[in-house]
């Protein structure tokens, strides 16, 4: 039994890869190629009606939402992920945060944000969106930036919260207004982007984009 | 040990008044005024740092995010959550699919939609965003309508996915344009409605207001 990861390399992908690589768990990657139409395949339809990467399939699992897949390696491992009650609700509650909240506000500014460099975009289509999203990711990040008060990891010893929260600010921290005025948050990611695992887990997939 | 719901009757603290009742579990609720700061609270923001409510407490347990709050019920209860690993990592997908793309879609056009009723706003500067999260909304029902085929349930019998699906579409189905055009979707709708737990999960809280 294998787990394969449907990917291509975006950063959803990139947070199952840091659990893979953290965890130290083998697997392939079947490569999703989302910039020719690759997530309109009906066999991948057919793994995610949604029709979004990543998915991992792993004998009779099939798991897409890269938060489910990251609880479904927790759970597989018996790490980065607390066992008991009060710890699993906790690093569940800082995940669904992240899903629901810094992924999507986030997002959000990237689209508006490219849209607005559309030619012949009047600047008040999109002003107003890039505002809200705007501002809602700063504080978000604020939130980030005061529970990391007395705490080394979100939820204190390092988890796969950690790991959901971690691709969105390294790659967008200008979308929360960066990490300069969080000092908290910068050291947070500056321990994580250290790791080996991590930068392993960045570098996959990323050579099959050059096929 | 009592279970503590910190709500106000919005519709993600009604996905988990839900849950309370189909799985038949006492629970008393902690109102939060969010009409007048409830959430600000200092005692509330310990509970949850990012002030959102629903909030459940149980004992050493302090659970935020609607669907997170699902999951620690359904394995506490054992009930309309699997316990096998695909039929659990299949309704984690749904409820993360809920939480991430349908929740903040819609939540988005409802924003958007208010924004724009705004004196004096020109319509130019909301169009694009009702647009967007509009057709992302109606694609999002699209694919409960096509996952519906087959299935009463989204993931065959009744689970948390359903409840955390359901109370948006119960209150929004215009954002998605509509029930009429979905024939499956509009009879899981109506079973779910009809169901008696559902009908006292809806009047949690409301009470409360009043006072």
């Amino acid at each position: 039994m294998t787990i394969t990861l449907h990917m291509f390399p975006t950063l959803n992908a990139h947070k199952v890869t840091i659990a893979l690589e953290e965890m130290e768990l083998p697997y392939e990657i079947a490569f999703i190629d989302i910039l020719n139409g690759g997530q309109d395949d009906p066999k991948f339809r057919a793994l995610n009606p949604n029709g979004r990467v990543p998915v991992l399939t792993d004998g009779p699992v099939t798991v897409f939402e890269s938060a489910a897949i990251l609880q479904y390696l927790g759970r597989k491992s018996g790490r980065f992920y607390p066992a008991d009650e009060a710890g699993r609700a906790e690093v569940d509650s800082w995940l669904f945060w992240q899903m629901a909240g810094l992924g999507p506000s986030s997002g959000n500014v990237n689209w508006f944000t490219r849209a607005a460099r559309k030619d012949g975009r009047d600047p008040l289509e999109t002003g107003l969106a890039i505002h809200r999203f705007t501002k809602e990711t700063a504080l978000l990040f604020d939130v980030l930036e005061t529970r990391l008060a007395g705490r080394e990891y979100l939820c204190g010893a390092y988890s796969i919260a950690d790991m959901a929260c971690w691709t969105w600010i390294d790659k967008y921290p200008d979308n929360g207004g960066g990490l300069a005025s969080r000092p908290r948050l910068a050291a947070w990611h500056g321990a994580i982007v250290a790791r080996p695992a991590v930068q392993r887990a960045l570098r996959a997939g990323q050579d099959l984009i050059q096929r």
